[in-house]
């Protein structure tokens, strides 16, 4: 890995490299108006919430950068950060449920189609923090946000006022089941078409045990196949082949990392991970 | 299409072919112990309930089956139809609330996980009533049925009883952007391979416009890549692309069903799609 320098934001390069825990960058003087706006993606329970808070403290409190928590989970009863703009201002699924005499489902939805009509003023909000990184915080409830409306033009919405990429984050416990891994990977890049921006994987919760075997499945995506073999007995159809060439495809492309967001272990990749995918030499797309 | 034999469960057949509403088959001689379950999958708000619903009063009212109905949504409120069987019966999502002081999202998560040690009892009581076909309502949030231990064990507990397949519903709104289409058939072809049955694609809500337009993407999956080409102003990656060929192999092999399951629209051909998918003549694995 090279440092480089980000395309069209050049406020941030790597001033050191390899090293966990080693102060990358010290803060600078603010070349442009744009942010880098980091979207937290991945499935109910991936731990959205938690990296959101460990790659922000780490941002903060090992590279000096400014960074502005952003929660859009208008259901989320308790955070591991203190948002700085938060969606429940404006629509909160408890409220809609005693208000609408909605069930859960239904407010969720209610909800989540709700957050679209604010999403100028969140921006504008984040506009005025005026800071170096947006880490925004997804829905819990994944399919709801990167299906429906509010997804896609969240990402819009911000793509207005700075470079946008996502983050897909995968419980490592599902990485240990084979199919439940290549499923969730499949899901990353049809999220990333559906957002329309570079995401990359990122495999969370390392602390949780099982981290040899995924680190054997990352490092050689072949792995993946003969693991489904024996996960599902030797048969494999056509069509979860073709699925299998796709996603060791996109393995290759990028490598998806392996991080613990509750100890806060492999945190630097990650930042090294966002500055190569928006560096001309490191496009991930 | 052909009328043919169910695979292993003969006591199906297609009497006649082509018009909807006819009888198609009027109850025959039970021949086996086994049931044909039919999983009802596909994300929050696709209509999963509605076309149980409808699906059952059509195999009932015109077709003369035995039904019965399963819901596996511990945190639904009102259903569109009467459950004989009833998870809620085991495990609420507002009752973990209440009881365990969790958030909606933590809930949601614990009551699917929850459900798993109730699956024994749940089978048996499906046993009990021994109908001829059993239609199973997943969980609101789809995401947590499929990629958690819920939906792959849900699954399997139902095939110890009878031949199990699922149906992926998408939401006929979502098939209007092309990007959503193909990351819902993404997902219906992951979620097969998660939950290791034969997948059949439904696209719901016909009744809500925009047709012809599907109708067109779903008779030519090729348009798919040049409304994609579109939507995403012309730059497809590579990644796109390569999924893409994928959705268009899946598409080829099963044409997507338009029904509308509010209106009871398409019913007949969704009967004559499930016949063929357990067929030796529709193999669609």
């Amino acid at each position: 890995m090279n440092a480089c320098m980000f395309v069209g934001n050049n406020r941030f390069s790597l001033v050191e490299d390899n090293l966990f825990d080693q102060t990358y960058r010290q803060p600078e003087h603010r070349l442009g108006g744009s942010y880098l706006n980091i979207v937290m993606a991945g499935l109910a329970g991936a731990g959205k919430s938690q990296l959101t808070h460990s790659f922000g403290k780490w941002l903060k409190e090992k590279q000096g950068f400014e960074v502005c928590y952003v929660n859009l989970d208008a259901g989320a009863e308790w955070l591991p950060y203190e948002p700085d703009v938060d969606v429940r201002r404006f629509v909160r699924v408890d409220q809609i449920m005693k208000d609408e005499s909605l069930g859960i489902n239904g407010a969720i939805i209610a909800a989540a189609d709700r957050m679209v009509q604010y999403l100028d003023r969140i921006v504008s909000w984040i506009s005025e923090l005026d800071s170096e990184f947006v880490l925004v915080d997804s829905p819990g409830q994944y399919e709801i946000f990167v299906f429906r409306d509010s997804g896609p033009k969240t990402v819009q919405a911000l793509q207005k006022v700075g470079t946008t990429i996502a983050l897909n984050i995968i419980d490592a416990q599902l990485a240990l089941s084979p199919s439940a891994f290549l499923t969730a990977l499949e899901l990353a890049t049809a999220s990333s078409l559906r957002l329309g921006v570079t995401t990359i994987n990122v495999v969370n919760k390392a602390d949780l045990g099982g981290t040899e075997k995924i680190k054997a499945i990352l490092s050689n995506p072949r792995l993946m196949r003969e693991a489904i073999e024996q996960e599902r007995g030797g048969a494999i159809t056509d069509l979860a082949l073709g699925l299998l060439e796709h996603i060791e495809h996109v393995m290759t492309a990028q490598r998806p990392l392996l991080v613990s967001a509750l100890r806060g272990e492999g945190i630097a990749d990650l930042y090294k991970a966002v500055n190569e995918a928006l560096c001309v030499c490191g496009d991930l797309t």
